[in-house]
């Protein structure tokens, strides 16, 4: 086959290394106990925090992970695999705990997002899903984050889909962005899957199609009466807000008010004047100004700092491609096997070993002062992050709702110390390795054979 | 629900405002023949010419088409839609034209990659999930040539399955990549749903498991004894080519041949001279090195010309997420409707109308040496690049195969003039309008009510 049918949630969406592991593993017998954890390696450029996201996909992705007859065929026809790893992944089920930082939570590089402590094959089976899953959720979070600083009052929505990276890339980046704070997408299956709002306007080929802008906007306008927002850029944008003026009490007496309109292409703080003149010199203040095309956080800023009278932003590209900063150097690591700390040492690739908590204190003014990372079970001053979410295979009370996690990111951005709340790279927020991480590092490296 | 059972390819993985206008069509029964093109506006930084991918998926969307009763009852559940609308979305089939440049093949900014026509609700609706599947392909695709270009004769291989934006950005990552030219890629389920070659090592946490490369490493060749690659950079480099060496004769006496070793950390080109001379010494002539970690097409060309001892180069995120230029800007936009061209003149935007065809020249040695734009039916000198690949909604032939799509590929990659097999942006390739597109964009003007 030449193309695929549906871009698939089979396990085999997987690294082949994954199965020739397992393969090993399983002739000699090694499932012991271990425990990987998921984390970001470092900051890039001009970022100050991340913004956790991804994990109940990643939980539900644990949660169903079945090799179905045909995936097991498939592998068998490869002539890679022995049938003890075909029978093994026939009845696969992910039985593990899984502790994490909840999502919406701000939090920083070398803290664990996400912990899996299972027998080794199913936590190495496991390994290239989740970090896809929580990479590129914890990386649109964290950059739509960032706008939401940049906008405080401001309708935020994700414009994202057509340029974002494949269909899956479209729903979580509206997830992930509605998490840090957006207000909806346009992304329609986001709506149907997550329930997410949606949101719409019109296109040019909409004006195009009916030649006459003035046409094209009344039929717009009949048809969907409730949510009258008119594109007013196609041939001449200030013409477009002179007509929508003239519009508007044609519509009026028939009972249609006109919500607001949009313009996408221009100068985008002059026009928003100028468009705002009209539109209130012809009675129409309460129409919303929407504008869209190259929106970023540092547009944003600009646009507020210039006080350009515009309501709500659809961003596309820049948000659902994060074009600025389009990955993370994140991490599935080793840290236990059979109660041993386990580290890698490959050159400026070092981790902390272990199973780790963190813990956050605040000033007396509620604004985040420090995380410590440690051992678990090495209280420290502050709040623990990580929470226990699955055991078993099966989770640990019900999932949270949007509101619970869109009320987390508010609240943590909130406690964000004000050099982080800046677009450029501040001081760097303080995460202080306790002593009896260190201690365990050094038993970790006692135990290994170089 | 907070969280996605399956990244879907509903046809509601789409731009809310499509079904707004359609809505507003159907109302005024506004459905006469639409002509859309689907093309990238401008070529990004560093960047000499396009890759045309994802045609086959855009195909395969179109004629599997369908809205579920689940999706009908869902957005009439949102209370925007009325039943004219609802009842269309029901009997949905695609039943329009398809033009395309063929996958595989080079292609330069402003030519139509596909061509739409159909009645214009059709036509609409199809908008958001074309220019998703396009887009993110074309860019791969690029970015791979890119890499094909600078290391010839090199194996390259797709390893960037975990930071792809997404599960369908993996897959298609594969995809795109293995048109351009690459041997093969780690994600397993591309072979299984595409048949590509499918390639993979183990990871540092298999050594780490075992404590004692050693082990680890004869434990791993006696699972996989047909394909032994070693990660040999867990704790230090050199000393894990020397532990290949010594393991050699021994796994040899059993049968068992090393293919080669991976190093994923460090100085790569110093340390793959190390490694090529510790396996020569040891008699190891054939093993090859295979390297990963932050390759990308100037980290390639750097090798080549330092002639690093490198066979093989597993390539992540710099494919799979196209690092330095994570999007493209591309426009699927209306070029004629009910026999009237059509084009917008918004701010910086202007297209050229009309359905269109590209005809390509090549020097007498074979290089090309120029495009033409014109309109369909406008011949000029050259080749033509569009070709009818779906008529009424049913494909014009098989489908090319993998075969076919690498070959193209490879013939266009070789034919690319000098300056455009550079990294660095050489001259621009020269794409003419012919007289008879400015005549007809003349026409669309006169014909539109500004």
């Amino acid at each position: 086959m030449t193309s695929s049918p549906t871009p698939s949630t089979s396990p085999l969406l997987t690294d082949l290394y994954e199965l020739n592991m397992v393969q090993a593993y399983l002739d000699k017998n090694e499932d012991g106990q271990a425990v990987f954890e998921f984390f970001v390696r470092r900051l890039p450029a001009r970022r100050g925090f991340l913004l956790s996201a991804g994990l109940e996909d990643a939980l539900q992705f644990l949660e169903t992970m079945r090799y179905s007859d045909d995936d097991i065929a498939w592998l068998k026809s490869t002539g890679r695999f022995r049938d003890n790893l075909l029978d093994y992944l026939r009845d696969f089920r992910f039985t593990g705990d899984v502790h994490a930082i909840p999502e919406g939570s701000v939090c920083f590089p070398g803290e664990p997002q996400l912990r899996i402590t299972a027998p080794l094959p199913q936590a190495q089976l496991v390994e290239s899903r989740l970090i896809n899953v929580m990479h590129y959720q914890t990386l649109i979070a964290s950059k739509a984050a960032r706008m939401v600083l940049a906008a405080p009052g401001k309708i935020l929505s994700d414009f994202g889909l057509r340029t974002a990276h494949g269909a899956e890339a479209g729903n979580y980046s509206a997830r992930a962005s509605y998490i840090a704070g957006f207000a909806g997408a346009a992304n329609v299956l986001a709506g149907e899957i997550y329930g997410i709002p949606i949101v719409g306007t019109m296109a040019h080929s909409f004006v195009q199609v009916h030649g006459d802008e003035m046409v094209a906007f009344e039929t717009f306008a009949r048809a969907r009466p409730n949510d009258v927002i008119l594109l007013i850029d196609t041939y001449d944008t200030e013409a477009g807000a002179r007509k929508v003026v003239e519009l508007a009490p044609r519509l009026k007496a028939d009972g249609i008010a006109i919500r607001g309109i949009r313009i996408d292409s221009g100068d985008l703080i002059a026009m928003s004047r100028k468009v705002r003149g009209i539109l209130d010199a012809g009675g129409l203040n309460d129409a919303i100004i929407l504008v869209s095309g190259g929106i970023n956080e540092d547009v944003l800023q600009g646009m507020m700092r210039e006080q350009a009278p515009i309501d709500g932003f659809g961003i596309g590209v820049n948000l659902a491609a994060s074009i600025d900063v389009p990955a993370l150097d994140c991490a599935y690591k080793l840290q236990d096997y059979r109660g041993t700390p386990k580290r890698k040492l490959s050159e400026g690739k070092q981790t902390w070993p272990g199973r780790k908590q963190v813990w956050r204190t605040y000033s007396s003014g509620g604004q985040m002062a420090g995380d410590t990372l440690t051992v678990e079970g090495d209280e420290q001053a502050g709040e623990p992050l990580i929470v226990e979410v699955m055991r078993g295979g099966r989770r640990v009370g019900p999932a949270p709702t949007f509101a619970q996690m869109r009320a987390r990111a508010q609240a943590d951005l909130a406690r964000l110390p004000e050099p982080l709340r800046q677009l450029q790279q501040g001081v760097d927020y303080p995460v202080t390795v306790a002593d009896a991480l260190k201690t365990l590092a050094a038993e970790a490296d006692k135990h290994t054979k170089r």
